[in-house]
């Protein structure tokens, strides 16, 4: 049976950004799991989350927060299941925090981080679906088949153009 | 009997930074104890350790740490003593990392930050005396007195330079 | 008798920022005053304030200020007291100078600087309170209080997901 | 058979970077292979790498580069398999420039980053196993194994403080 | 024959920033050819446009992206006409993250870097012009003729002011 | 008789950079005074300093300091003294916290910034010699002098050169 | 009769950040002139206008310009007259190009850099005066009374808090 | 006759970086003159070089600069020779406060900018050489062979790790 991926934000604010991780999951059948919890706010929660994520067949564990963004690296401190970090846009500084307090783990703790945004969150998908997909041959294709009509999209937007 | 201060650092490296704040406290003879709580490499302590915090007869928590710093948001998730944040000058981005792990926290739980590096250190050992002063006269005559020395030993640099 | 806060703004245009610490004053029913002491055009008054505050019965001092934000130093630099910065967002930098400034005191001087604008001016309150619940077995059990609703209100926010 | 990681530099001067992830690698006795492709360099190799990179055994791609570092990114471009990004400290920006180039990818394209310098190949090396080891029980028990270790390793820098 | 210039964009969104770059070649009648090629998207597309470039009577080749901007870089990699790099600029990092990406280029491949936006977009269209007027007398009398126009605009506008 | 320049520093470990505000001024034969006040030790001289300074004979006032670096704008805030500001390199964030502390003054007070550094200081000497030589015919041909030969040193180097 | 001050922007578009400068001048009715000068568009006017401005009775130069922000320093290059550099907001990078490339002069030519935008409009007029009235005792007065007002103001602003 | 390139530096301090510009141009036997001059220093030598530089036989301009770096801009200004800019790194701020000073040109005025630093001096040199080429076959040829002989290098450094 396919693991799961979980989508956990640290606030339903961030729900806008990771919405996009979302679709692409949507898009690819992927079953995934939606889940609000704040690193700051619901600090046991996210222990028992993450200590618990593998048995609960989850198999990637995708992540966004923005500010002091302590959720993906606090994730990925109490399961040795991958975790992927989506730096969500702050108001002031526009994401170089919730990027920069995301990225820069220190070695022993590894966070996959995405760019700030809605761009990041897709990546975010992609990259969960990559990670499953080295274990699933039919995913592997539906990965081709995406990137083949990503090209072919982006071919279109040539010959359009001419 | 007085609060003691936890002085605690993300890693055994952090310590050339942390000892300002220790000589600091030591000075003014506030009792702490100094603690390696790593938030990535033994967070289940680091809830342990924050959650009894306040049983434990500590007042103020320091926390010293580098790159994606989430040891002082982390503590400050877990218990409503303060905690004073000392972003430690990391390798590459030279602590504009730490600070902005450790300053950008969401509304609801709070972290005194301090300058990055060595001044921060000695600021944030000045800052958990000043919060144990608001209730011991003895501590406020202290800092007074600090003070006054300190503007003294200003002054005496700009007599020396004339 | 609780000590008072006092709530000093460097222009009348910060207060959309500090209007949510005082919020969560009144939430906590914290004493507190309002000021505004702008460093730049009124140094006497901001001198004169600062050096009489702990008589005049202030135990926290929280001040915000924008660009080259010299008014949490300043009353640093002018009492005892614990000083609390919030970095006021500024237009063309977005906060980056306001925060620097406030953050980067030199030792000696302690700022317990928070979040840029309005996170910054929340947890501005809650220190605050947590340095006078140091002394105050009830503000203690208001501030767990506050936490435990916090946490069930992300709770909230997490079933509602479901 | 367990899929091979690709540990690929941008250059040879990249390598005191990159050994961080070797060391790990080795550890954990997952088979690898170090490969120099250089984006600008090597540009049709570098095709050819990635093109025929799932064929030939690889599971993860792991790729440091410094400055306007386009390898991670241009390697995803055009493969399946997982991409992980090392930002190599550059010279004058120490990395920033190296991290940005690496991190914003547009959605479509992903690419795990990782940390500026030693600890994001540290860490790189952990995710990729950690990639792996979704389909290998063994490797998981490696990985929690490993994790003990290195809390028990941050518990002994407590203990011996104390 | 007068060589052709490419105007190469890496998405159909930044025609809104390279229509600049449109009209001055319209300006000057300089024969062009708009392409979208994706880096990410079409990577063998760009190969097989920049390694034909040069016998396809192409001089100059413009190229316009945001983000982790490879387009320019990659397409430098694989010609030796001289490539002219445009960052778009991108929503997060406003184009901070395109600049870095296109400007940091490693000894040996070399872009000519302009600035952020619809002036670099039109400066580039400049300078691919001054290069092709290297080699023609009519080109570069039109220059002159430019830059003298702009010249009395400014002065008009001085004019208009006293 | 001509008024003083008054060469303020925050701390004595300033001097190594004001020196070069002194040696020039010295170059010039424009008395001047050194003076150590720190804004964040000493407020109360700063104080008295700056009110007092115009009475003192002094005609401008040149102040360096590092980080959060508030003495300029205070002593700004106290004169109508021409003020000009020098941001000394700090430790972590090399200087650019001292430059934005100085130069993003509020509207109503005003400090003249220079470079970062050593360069700063000596262009701050000229500076406050090119204010007092608006009503010195004397000290404007010093300083025509002075640029002739600097544009003649620059000469040589040229022509050693070729 | 007293010096002109001459308010130079480097294109039309500036003045809706130079008029608040103007409209300093014009409270203190000191008299200025408005000139468009490009220092990219108009080199030699701008080296005319430098080289003659003392002789043509100015005293002080104000210039404003933004992005790679030439203008103010090459006016300073061609004058001894003191030059004050506005950072006029840019688009993509909010000023700090602007500022930067106004404010990092090297040793031997300086330029009075105010703060990015408005305010640093203001405050140019400001240090403008300041200049001047160095040797005028009625300016001084003014700028006396200017301080008085503007610090009236703010307390006003003060009581009306209370 | 193949036109000449200049290669101009605002210090001879630059030299070290300009260095790695000249070796490439030697080896690619292309005619240069290096040249002093300084934009703030040397500004009337400034305008004459470039109003003038056409006709002295110059086909491309190479300008290296630090801090408020306006030379490269400057030299624009006065000549429609295409003109390629090297950040010089600064001490405190790395070369950003060059870069940004460089590539933020105002449409109308181009400049090629290069990388900071030495990488951008060598790529500056290919670039003038690109230029040039676009007339010249025989330069063509040798840049062709310069990236077959640098591909090999970088294919050498492949195999020796194997």
């Amino acid at each position: 049976m396919m693991k799961k991926i979980a989508l956990v934000m640290g606030s339903a604010s961030d729900w806008p950004t990771l919405t996009y991780a979302a679709e692409l999951l949507d898009q690819f059948n992927v079953p995934y799991e939606r889940h609000v919890i704040s690193a700051h706010r619901m600090p046991q929660q996210l222990q028992q989350f993450a200590t618990t994520a593998a048995t609960n067949n989850f198999g990637v564990i995708i992540a966004g927060a923005g500010g002091a963004a302590h959720l993906p690296g606090m994730l990925a401190a109490n399961t040795v299941l991958p975790v992927i970090g989506i730096p969500v846009e702050s108001h002031a500084l526009h994401g170089m925090d919730s990027l920069l307090s995301i990225v820069q783990m220190p070695a022993g703790v590894s966070v996959a981080t995405m760019a700030i945004g809605k761009a990041g969150a897709k990546n975010a998908a992609l990259m969960a679906i990559q990670m499953l997909a080295l274990n699933s041959e039919a995913l592997t294709q539906k990965l081709i088949a995406f990137r083949t009509r990503q090209t072919e999209e982006a071919q279109a937007s040539e010959q359009q153009l001419q």
